[in-house]
């Protein structure tokens, strides 16, 4: 089991330190479904979870609103007919903190 | 008061009519805040909702997918920290039926 998923968020202002490269090769590997994307230049952590029907996935869009709440970092979440596109950043340093990897990883952990 | 947002959707099947792009004008009369977007091919109806925070804009979703649910018509709905993109489409078409247009003037309703 990953560790990543036990860790919680830390503090995060706009001089905390963007994830290396190298890094983020590193913490892919506990969160192996999810990709780095790129949009309006900044890089994005972004997974699509399959569900059922709208009702189940309109609930675990509520299940991950409820974990972003609760940390105070919040993802973008497209719910629409049977899947779940989530996307971590963190905007205040225009891209990906190590913050993001974690709420990742607890964010598979919601789905599993 | 418009009354589009007085009407349920109708079932809907494949051979269902496009609504013309005459007649999109006079609907859109009706739901000035929406948009007509062109994604992977085809029309939808698009508006971003502002909220306070993201819990706000949470329970707003929460709103849109049970109305959707409701009307078993549903949309596709991006969350995030303070605002809400709802967009509204008919994929059995591929296009605008007026059942969007009806839901979009539905969807305005529980924003107000």
């Amino acid at each position: 089991m990953s560790k990543l998923n036990e860790e919680s968020c830390e503090a995060c202002n706009a001089d905390a330190p963007l994830v290396s490269a190298d890094e983020q090769q590193t913490l892919l590997k506990d969160i192996p479904q999810w990709q780095v994307v790129t949009l309006d230049g900044e890089q994005q952590l972004q997974r699509t979870f399959k569900l059922k029907n709208f009702a189940e996935a309109q609930a675990f869009t509520n299940k991950v609103g409820d974990l972003a709440e609760s940390e105070d970092h919040h993802p973008a979440i497209l719910l629409e007919y049977g899947k779940v596109t989530v996307r971590w950043w963190t905007h205040k340093i225009g891209g990906l903190h190590r913050n993001d990897f974690i709420m990742a990883a607890r964010t598979d952990q919601l789905s599993a």
